[in-house]
C-alpha cells in the first residue's frame, strides 16, 4: 500500500499468515493491536518472544512445553500405567479439556499416510514401543482421529503392540452427546448400533 | 488447562484478544505459530516489538507510522490542496486502496457522539481548522461513514469550515458498484435517485 512505513506492512503480512486471520482481518487486527499498545501489542510481542525462545518438544511424550520433561510427564499424580496415543498436541489438549482421564500421553506427530509419504519412521512409533515395553504401562488407549488414515494407523499400532502383552483399546464410536440422529452419517449410526449398551 | 507451562497459556490468552480470533482459534493459532517457529512465530514477535517500540501518531494528519510526519505527509507528489477527512486510520487505508485520489488526509479520531460523551474536544477538529485556514487547502472532502453520527459530524464540520471559504464536499451516496437494487435499503435507493446523472 505504501501509506504507512514498511514496519506496519510487515506486521500485517505476518498477521495474515496466522490461522483464522486473512489479509483483511490482519489489517483490522494490526490497527487494534496498535491502538491497544500497552494492554495487548507489547505483552503479546513479549509472550511470542518467550514462546519462540523457550518452547521445546518433550522427549518423553512429544508434547510441547517450556520444560523437558513437560508438565504432564513430571506430574506425580498422573497414572503412568495408562498411555493415551494422540496424533497432535491439539488432540492432547482436547482430551485434557474433557477432564475424563488422568493418564500419560504419547504424541505420534501425525498418522501413517502413504499418499503423503508419511511412514512409521516419520512418527514417534519407536519411542511408543519403548514406553510400551518399559514395564510401567498396562493399557494403551489409541485416541486417533476417526479418519481412514487414523484408523489404519490404529490397526498398525495394535499389531505392533500386541506381542508386548499390553492391553490396547480405542475410543468408542457412537452418537455425539447432544447429537441428533437425523444429522448423523450412516457409518456413525451403524457403529452406535453395533456398540449399543444396556439401559 | 495446566497441561503446558504458563508461558503457552499466556500466549493463548493474549491471542484470544486479537480481533478475529477467539479462545478456540487462539489455541489453534498458538500451535500453528509454535510449529512454524522460525518462519512465523519469531518474525511476528519481532515485528510486533518493532511496532510497539516505533509506531507513533503523525502530528500533522493523525495517521500512524514509524515516522512523524508520516509517509503520506512527507510524500512530495501528494496534492496538498485537497484534504480528505476520515474517521479512522482504517478508513484512510480503505480510501488509499481505492487508488482514486492523491490527496492529503486528516484523521478525526472518531465522530461526534453525545451518547458516548464524544464532543469536538475529543477529536482533531481544531487541528483540521488550522490546516483549513493555512492557505494551502482549496477543498476538504468529508469522507465520514454514512451513519447518523458520521453525517451529524459532517454537517458540524461543514458549518465550521464554511467561513474560511474553503470548498467542502462529501462522498456521493448511491448504489454500490456491483450492487443489486433488490438488496438495497430505501434510503440508499432514494439517494441514488436524487443524485441521478445523465447517461
Amino acid at each position: 500500500m505504501g501509506v504507512a512505513g514498511p514496519e506496519i506492512e510487515r506486521l500485517i503480512q505476518l498477521l495474515a499468515r496466522v490461522p483464522g486471520l486473512g489479509p483483511r482481518s490482519a489489517r483490522r487486527a494490526a490497527l487494534h493491536l496498535i491502538r491497544k499498545r500497552d494492554e495487548l501489542l507489547t505483552p503479546l510481542a513479549g509472550a511470542m518472544q518467550v514462546a519462540s525462545d523457550r518452547i521445546m518438544t518433550c522427549t518423553t511424550c512429544g508434547s510441547i512445553d517450556t520444560s523437558d520433561p513437560c508438565t504432564l510427564c513430571r506430574d506425580p499424580r498422573r497414572d503412568r500405567s495408562i498411555l493415551v496415543v494422540v496424533e497432535t498436541v491439539a488432540d492432547l489438549w482436547a482430551l485434557e479439556r474433557a477432564q475424563a482421564l488422568n493418564a500419560a500421553y504419547h504424541v505420534l506427530g501425525g498418522v501413517l499416510s502413504p499418499l503423503d509419504g508419511i511412514g512409521p519412521k516419520d512418527l514417534t512409533i519407536a519411542a511408543l514401543l519403548d514406553r510400551a515395553t518399559g514395564g510401567e504401562v498396562r493399557e494403551i488407549i489409541i485416541a486417533l482421529n476417526a479418519t481412514v488414515d487414523g484408523q489404519t494407523t490404529a490397526h498398525y499400532l495394535t499389531d505392533l503392540i500386541a506381542p508386548t502383552g499390553v492391553r490396547v483399546t480405542r475410543l468408542a464410536h457412537g452418537v455425539p452427546v447432544g447429537g441428533e440422529l437425523d444429522y448423523l452419517d450412516e457409518g456413525t449410526l451403524a457403529a452406535a448400533l453395533r456398540s449399543r449398551t444396556a439401559m
